[in-house]
C-alpha cells in the first residue's frame, strides 16, 4: 500500500516529469484552510483524540454513508441515536467493521485521504483489511496519546497557516478567544455562518432570531436584525473573522423594497410562512449579507443546491449530517441577478460561489465569474472534492474564467487529520492539470509554476484576505 | 478491418499494459445478461435465422435512425408501414443500402458492434462498402442456416450463462415454458415490464387492465388490480423471473393514502384522466411495485427520462421504436423521494435506477446510490452504452458511490447476435478505466483484478440473484 | 513563445504522431466561414485597420470582460459609453492595460487565438508583458499601414474561400454590392438575420417591423409581414446569402393557427404585449422562417439559450455585447416540437442547432440530430468554441450523431485577425480526437483522413451549399 509518490500525476511519462516538477515546487508551501468544520475547542483545549474509530469513522459522513449504502446499520457504527437508544461504544469493534468493509472505497477520495493519513500520520503502509484490522487500531491508539498528536501539535506538523471555523451568530467564540488568549502562535478564524437565524424553515428559527437580537441589544424587528446582524458580523471580524458563509437551499437572491422585506420579516417570524416566503426571506437575506460584505469587507461565500435530510427515517433517528443530502440541478444565472443587480459592481465585495451540480460550471459559473468582478469560483465541493471531479472543475471553468477567478482550495471537513492529504491531493490535481497544458503547448512551464504556487496558496491567501 | 486485440484499451503504453492483464482475466467469463429484449421465441423454436438484413438491419434502431437522419427513407430498408403500404422486400437491396451509407457509423458503438459480429461469427475481416456489400451478404447468408448459427447454438457459443427477457404482464410465457420443458440447458428467464397495465396514455391501456384482471381472477378495482400484479409476478416468478422492469416517462414516484389511490385507479379507468392524473398513477404504481418488490423480492428496474415517439409522422406510418425516443432532462432527488420515503430503508428491496440524463449521474444518481441501502446504479443505457458514455458513467459515479453500489453490465438488445461484442466492450472500457487508477496509483492491481470480475460477473450475478 | 507545431495534439506520443499526419493533410485546406461578425465594409472599402487596441482590444468581448472580471472597468479600455462621457483614447494606454492583465488568459483559448495571430501575421514570438508591451505595439503599428495587411490581402493570406456576415433584414447589403461590383474575387456572403424585426423585446421592434414592411412594400400586418421576409430573404439571396440566423433566448417553436398567429402580430405590434405573448411570437416566427427556408432553400441557423446583458449598469452605460452575456440551461425536446411536427421531414430543410448548455450535447442535441433528417450540430459555440469546448463536442455528440449530422467549423468572430488561428484551432483539436480514435482502435488512420477534411472543409461546403 506505499504510497506512490506520483500518485494522480498523469500517466504519460512526459506530462508526469512537468507534473512532479510542478508538484515539487508547492508541496511544501503553507496550507491555509479558510473554509472547513473542525471544532474551535480542539485548538482552544489542545486534548488528545480518543481512538481510531471517533478519530477516523464516526466523524466522517462519507464513510458510513458508504456503508449504510451497503446495509450497516448505523446503531454498528456507533453514530448516537436521538432517542438515546443503544448504539456500538466498542471502538475496537466498530473499526472492525469499517475493515471488513475497506473494499467499497476503491476509487474514492475517502480511501486517499484516509491512506495518507495513516501513512503520514502513523507511518501504516500496510492497507486496511479485516486480517490487519487490529494490528492498525492497536497502532494509531498507541500514537494518539502522545504529545505530537495533540491538535496544536498536529497544525503545527500540518504547516497550517491559518484555519477557519464554521460558527453560529450566537456562538460566543470561546475557543477562539481562548486560542488568541493563549499565546499559541496558531491561527484559527471564525466564519460567520448565520443560516439557523435566516432560514425561518429550519427548527428553531424564532427562538435563534430572537436569541440573536437579544445578544446584540437591538430590537426583534426588520432594522434591529438586520443591525444585530451587523453587531454580530463585528464581533466575530474582532476575533479574526475574514469571511461568511450561506448554505441554502437555492441561490435565490431578491432584493425587496423595504417595506416589503420588513413585512417579510415579520411574517416569518409569525406562524404562517409559506415555503414561498420562507424562500424570499432567505433569498433576501442573500443580498443583504451582500450589502453587509461591502461595508465590512467580509468576504461572502455561498453554498447552494443540497436537499437536505432526504431519508426522513434516518433523520428521525439520527438527525442532520447523516450521508443523506443529495444535490439537486442549480440555477444561478437568474438566482444571483437580484442580488448582483444591488451590488455585483461594487468592488468592495466578494461572493465566492460553490456549486453541487457541475453542469453550472461552463454553463453559469465560469462565464459570470468570467465577467462580475465581485465573483469567484470555490473550489470542488463536496461530492466532487475528488481526483476526477478537480479535474472537471478546471476543464469546465479555465476556458471560459482563467485561474484568476477561482479561490485556491477549501478544505471544507471536520476530519482533521485528513486536511493535509486533501490538500496534497488538490495541489497533486492542479499540477497535473496544469502539466497536460504544457505538455500540449498552451501554457509554458514557467507560467505553469506560477500558476501552480497561486492554486495551492496565492489565490486563497488574498481572496480569503488572509 | 482486423480487429485490434488492444481495441478500446487506454493508448499510454504502461497503462495499456495493465489493461491487457485486466481484460485477459475477465474476458472469458461467462456473460450475465438480466436486462434485454431478445425474443423467447427463438430459444423455444430454435429456428435459423433468415438473412443479413434481417438480422441486422431491420430489428436495430441504432442503425436505421443513422440512415434517416441523413435522408434514408425507412421504407427503403424494409421497415413494415402501418398501413401495409409498400417497402422494399429484397433483403439484399436493403443490405446494399445500409453498405453505402456505412461510413456514417464511424466514431459510433453501432460499427464497433457489428463488425465484432462479422469477425467473430463469420469470420469476415472486411469492411463493408458499397463494393464488398454483395461478398459480405453471400457469407453471411451462407453461414445462417447452419446449426451453429441457431439460437441455442450461439447462446452457448456466446458462453451465455442466462439471459433475461422482457415480457408483458398479459403474456403466457409460452417460450419460456417451453424452454423449460425442452430439457436445454440454457437459462432464458423472463422480466415482469408492467408499462402496458400501468401507464394510463398507453393505447389500449383500459383493456389491457381488463385483461390483466381477468387473467389472474381478480376484480377490475384497485385491490383486485393490484393483487392481480401480484398474481402475474409470482407466475413470472414460477419461470424464472427475478427482475421486473418500468420504463416511465419520469422517475416520479407517490405514495397516495388508500382511498386516494383507489379513486385515482377509478379516475384512470374512466375516460376523462388528465396528463397529471395519468403521471400521477403512473407514479403511485412505482411505489406499488416497489412494494410488492419487498415482499417477492424481484429486483426492481426503473428507466425514466425517454420523450417516446417525437416524430409523429414517423410514428402514424411506423409505429413505436423507430429511433425518434429522444431523452429528456430528468430528477430524480425529488420525484423517488415518496417511494423512498415509503420503502427505501426496507433491506429487502433492490431499485436499479437508469438513466438517459447523464447529468443525473454524479449530481442524484450516485449520491443516493452511495446513501440509499436499496439502490443500485444500472450500467449506461442505450444512447450512453458505448466506449465514451461507459467511460463518463464510471467518472461521474465511482468517487461518491464506488463500485459496488453499480450492478454490472446489461446488454438491453435485441439484437442477438451482438451480444458478446456488447459484453466484451463494456468489459474492455471498464478495463480500461480501472487500469488507469492503477497506473496513477489510485488501486493497487491486485484489487483492479478483483473489481474487474465485479463489473463483468459478479455485481450482475449478486443483484439480479441469478 | 514560439508557437509549439504539435500544440494541441494529443500528449501520447503514438496518438501524436497521427495526429500529426491527420492535421498536415487539413492545415492548408481553404478557410470556409459560413457564420461570423465582421464588417462587410472592410471588404467594401479595403481601407487599413488603425492601431492594435483598436483591432485587438476594444472589438473581442472574450478580452474585456476577462479584465472587467479583474477590476479593469470598461472606460480605460477605450469602450465608448452610451452617454458619451469621457473614455481612455490613448490606444498605446490601452494596450498596456491589456499587456499589464495578459497572464488573465493563461488556458484560454483567446490566448492561443492571439498569439498565433502576432506570430503568423507580424512574426511576434515574443510573450505580451508589461515590458514587451510598447515593443510589441510598435512593430504591430508599424505593419498594420502596409497593403498586405488591408482586409482583402487579409482574406487571400488567410486562404478564405468564402465568409459570411450578419446582417440586418433592413441592412441595404451597400458593402456586399461594392464587394461584387468591384471584381475583387472575394466571396463575402450576407446572412439574414432577422432577431430585430422578430423579437418584441428588442428596443425598437414595432419601428423595425414597420421599415421592414416598407422596405418590401407590403402592409404592416401578419400576412405582409411575412412577405416582406420572403421579399428580404430574396434580397440577400440574390447577393450570395446561404443562409439565415436566429439568436433567441430560448429555442421554444410555435405553430399556430392562422388566425391565432395574425392576432398575435397585432398584439405585439401594438403596446401591451406580455412577455410570454412575446416569447410566443418569437416561437411562432421560428416555425414560419423554417418554412420559408424549405422554399427558397436558405440553411436556418438557431441560437438559442443566452440571458443577454444580464449586467444592468453595465448595459445602461455600455450597451450590447459587453461580456454580459450568460449561458442558460435550454431546452430542445419540447421547445422545438411545434417546428418540427411542422417540417421536420420535409428534405428541403436544414436547420443547424448551436447550444450555450453543454447537456443538451449527448442528451436531446445528438438524439435529435442522430434522427430527424433537417437537423444537423452546430460547432461548440462561444463560451465552448475552445480546445476543451470542441473536444467534449466531440465525445458527447459522436457515438450517437456520428460525424455527418455535424456541420464543421463557424468561427463565428468579429476579430477578423482571429479567423486563421480559430480555424486552425478546430483542425487541431478534431485531428486530436480522431487521432485518438484511431490509436484505440475505433477508426481505421484511412478513415480518419477522410473524417479529417470533412470536419476542416466538406461538411461546411455541403452544409451551407457553398
Amino acid at each position: 500500500m506505499a504510497l506512490h509518490p506520483d500518485r494522480l500525476l498523469p500517466i504519460d511519462p512526459g506530462a508526469r516529469a512537468i507534473a512532479r516538477r510542478l508538484y515539487q515546487s508547492v508541496a511544501k508551501l503553507p496550507l491555509l484552510s479558510p473554509h472547513g468544520h473542525t471544532d474551535p475547542r480542539w485548538y482552544a483545549e489542545d486534548a488528545p483524540f480518543s481512538d481510531p474509530a471517533t478519530l477516523f469513522v464516526q466523524p466522517d459522513h462519507y464513510i458510513f454513508r458508504m456503508l449504510y449504502s451497503q446495509g450497516v446499520a448505523l446503531e454498528a457504527l456507533g453514530i448516537p441515536r436521538r432517542d438515546g437508544g443503544a448504539v456500538e461504544t466498542d471502538t475496537r469493534a466498530i473499526w472492525r467493521i469499517f475493515a471488513q468493509h475497506y473494499t467499497l472505497f476503491r476509487g474514492t477520495p475517502t480511501r486517499l485521504w484516509f491512506e495518507q493519513s495513516l501513512a503520514d500520520l502513523f507511518g501504516i503502509e500496510e492497507r486496511l483489511t479485516a486480517q490487519t484490522a487490529d494490528r492498525l487500531y492497536d497502532r494509531i491508539a498507541e500514537c494518539l496519546p502522545r504529545p505530537e498528536f495533540r491538535p496544536r501539535a498536529l497544525y503545527e506538523r500540518f504547516n497550517l497557516e491559518a484555519i477557519a471555523t464554521t460558527d453560529s451568530p450566537l456562538s460566543d467564540l470561546a475557543g477562539h478567544a481562548t486560542v488568541r488568549r493563549s499565546g499559541w502562535s496558531g491561527r484559527v478564524l471564525p466564519a460567520y455562518r448565520p443560516d439557523f437565524t435566516v432560514d425561518p424553515e429550519r427548527e428553531g428559527f424564532r427562538g435563534n432570531v430572537e436569541r440573536l437580537t437579544a445578544l446584540a441589544g437591538t430590537p426583534t424587528n426588520w432594522a434591529g436584525y438586520l443591525e444585530a446582524h451587523r453587531i454580530r458580523r463585528a464581533f466575530f471580524k474582532g476575533l479574526g473573522a475574514t469571511s461568511t458563509d450561506h448554505g441554502h437551499p437555492t441561490a435565490r437572491t431578491a432584493d425587496l423594497p423595504l417595506a416589503e422585506a420588513s413585512s417579510l420579516f415579520d411574517t416569518v417570524m409569525g406562524s404562517a410562512a409559506s415555503p414561498e416566503q420562507a424562500e424570499l426571506f432567505r433569498a433576501q437575506m442573500l443580498t443583504e449579507m451582500a450589502r453587509m460584505s461591502t461595508e465590512d469587507g467580509l468576504v461572502m461565500q455561498l453554498h447552494p443546491g443540497s436537499f437536505r435530510n432526504h431519508n426522513p427515517a434516518l433523520f428521525a433517528r439520527f438527525g442532520t449530517d447523516m450521508g443523506a443530502d443529495i444535490p439537486m440541478a442549480t440555477d444561478y444565472v437568474r438566482a444571483l441577478k437580484p442580488l448582483l443587480d444591488a451590488v455585483g459592481n461594487d468592488p468592495r465585495l466578494t461572493l465566492v460561489l460553490f456549486t453541487l451540480d457541475e453542469t453550472s460550471y461552463g454553463r453559469e459559473l465560469a462565464p459570470l465569474a468570467g465577467h462580475y468582478s465581485c465573483l469567484r469560483l470555490g473550489p470542488p465541493w463536496w461530492f466532487f472534492d475528488s481526483p476526477d471531479g478537480m479535474k472537471r472543475f478546471r476543464e469546465l471553468t479555465t476556458e471560459t474564467a482563467g485561474f484568476a477567478n477561482t479561490v485556491g482550495f477549501n478544505d471544507d471537513t471536520r476530519a482533521y487529520l485528513s486536511i493535509p492529504a486533501r490538500h496534497d491531493m488538490a495541489r497533486r490535481v492542479d499540477c497535473a492539470f496544469l502539466a497536460n497544458l504544457v505538455a500540449d503547448h498552451r501554457l509554458d512551464e514557467d507560467e505553469a509554476h506560477e500558476v501552480a504556487a497561486d492554486l495551492a496558496y496565492n489565490l486563497a491567501k488574498r481572496t480569503y484576505k488572509l
